[in-house]
């Protein structure tokens, strides 16, 4: 059975390698998938969006391990969603299991409690490695779910604010209010608004949309493949993942404010779309 | 069986999870095995460098997939390409597999047609989930290779210019002319300039030899190994990788031109040689 | 049977692919886990602070590879200790295993010489490939140790020096003189300062001591988590691997002297902690 990895622990240390370890110490059959863990620091939205990009080409009962964890060590709890037919999700409440318990109304949870799901000491400050990882470990080797800790309400989970855009319907025009909730390896500026709140809306009113991004920049009308701008322009697009984009054809769309900056700069930037008619 | 992965998607995105989400969910008994993600974006001279760097060190039978793909959505073709006795080759037909198709000419090709090899929807963004991945899965399944799709001659594929560097004999020098194609992890200029060329060649004439690097810079001399120059110093030598290289000792040879530079500003940068006599 | 990969290579290059390609091309049922490759370039100090967090969290019998490795093409040996209900440590003989050697006095070891063990051509420059991988797969195989090569005494073997800061006791206070090991991903400075020391001093006491780092800047007390100091604050406390850090709240401590700087500038400044009574 699939175990899946996204964090913000970056490449540097030993800490990812260290929860596989303690994954395969348990379950020596387990097979174990890095979705990334370049999540910045502490980013728990950015992380929530990154899994919901990710989880749906998992087969059903992949054990999906997310942590980005500000909180550890506090009364947070730890906790195991269960989604029939769709996989486990594994990690702190705080969020990241935002857009999951959106989608999924069906989803259980239980709050990580039995010691038997954990190590034998369980730190202050890497649950990862002392909670998550061998809470899945052990669900990979077909251990009752059940066991794991008592049941939670998920209406008593954390759930992050702002997970879709606004959308304001006006009389003449529509207006769509997102934010920068990732930007990618391609200095590409992702946004949450999604390709399918535009469904049945043609392409020719999508190019002549107005776009402003953090309240300083205005591009106009989306296109649909990059193939349509010249190389170093700015260009609006929905990729590959199914949500609006900010690129630059062959380019870092993240330069749009001088220099290239880092992602956290970016994160949470308004995106802001009118659409006539 | 194993499965290599190849490509310029970095490991900031789940973008090379998602692949092998793809990959166990066809196979789970796939072994997928990262070469690199960090090609320069679109990079295609470079990952076509690296996959010969790195294929020989693999088991026959072994699928490699590489995915450097600035045409997705184009109307470029998705091939595989079967080396008996070396492996397949998956990916875009652009160049990226131009060493293989140089060294194997009994290597043959086919288009990726058949929809059972690939998703049941193909994105126009993201062939290395819709197409490459579940082609390579299939592979490792045993199925067969003819099923894919049609042969294609190999010599209508995509073949870059310029693999190997002009060697222009002279009645009093040999001048051998080629380019930087990679800046390794340490910022050693990896030129395709390969060892091999040199045979028969010694080392007291390869230690006169005069290189100059981007029409700008003169070294003087190849040294056998780093042991023979001083810290800091700009050294030319035969990497671990049979191919010229130009770095720094116990530094980093990328700050040539000042500050360490992105590799992007070093690719396709002439290198050339004069060998008297 | 487990086998895990702890070098400078980076994630730029296929050299760590490589190295799994010899490895599964041996023994196609190892599991193979990277613990980093992003060790300082050549800093063997850093590489065996890493190992000796890691390895811990690993079942018995995994075979831990280590390269950092500038004297690779030297005289210096390529070894395999063994560690009895430990596991296998593979690598150069240059102080990589130093603290594997101190905690570990029945620990045996063997120089890789035996041909079998290796590839059959071993390069100057990459060991990793030619000698530490194929060895531990072979390990993995079962195959005796033993046979890999003569033992060496472990005395001989190279051991860095300093690995533990020195403890000065006074009438009235006691000082410890430690150094920076490694900068992690969040930028938090570690040092080699172990938690176990201080075992019997009360928080108070802690909370009291003077610290100094890179004999310019000076903090004041320790804290036990995050939790006691402000957003943006430096703070001293034992990290989750059991060694004394300077950390920012919500940032990095690597910009302490401006900029952030690379991890080399931080190895190895001093870590002075005084403390009173």
């Amino acid at each position: 059975m699939l175990i899946t990895l996204l964090t913000d622990f970056g490449e540097k240390d030993p800490y990812v390698g260290i929860m596989k370890g303690v994954i395969y110490g348990l379950n020596p059959a387990a097979q174990v998938i890095d979705l990334t863990h370049q999540v910045s620091p502490q980013a728990v939205r950015e992380g929530a969006f990154l899994l919901q990009n990710a989880y749906p080409y998992f087969p059903p009962e992949t054990v999906h391990v997310a942590v980005v964890d500000p909180g550890v060590g506090t009364h947070r709890k730890g906790i195991c969603l269960n989604v029939p037919g769709t996989g486990y999700f594994v990690g702190p409440d705080n969020g990241l299991f935002s857009y999951i318990l959106d989608k999924f109304p069906d989803a259980s949870a239980r709050e990580i409690s039995n010691p038997r799901f954990q190590r034998p000491e369980v730190s202050a400050t890497f649950h990862g490695r002392d909670v998550f990882a061998p809470a899945a470990a052990h669900l990979t080797l077909g251990e009752d779910w059940q066991e794991i800790g008592p049941l939670v309400p998920t209406v008593s989970l954390v759930r992050l604010p702002g997970l879709w855009p606004d959308w304001v319907e006006g009389p003449e025009r529509h207006s769509i209010n997102g934010e920068i909730v990732h930007v990618d390896h391609f200095g590409t500026l992702v946004t949450n608004i999604p390709e399918k709140a535009f469904e049945g809306i043609g392409t020719e009113k999508l190019a002549t949309a107005e776009i402003s991004i953090a309240e300083s920049f205005k591009l106009h009308g989306l296109v649909r493949t990059y193939g349509e701008a010249s190389k170093g322009e700015l260009v609006v697009l929905f990729g590959s993942n199914g949500f609006l984009e900010i690129a630059r054809v062959n380019g870092r769309a993240d330069d749009l404010r001088g220099n290239s900056e880092n992602s956290p700069a970016w994160l949470g930037q308004k995106v802001n779309l009118e659409l006539n008619g």
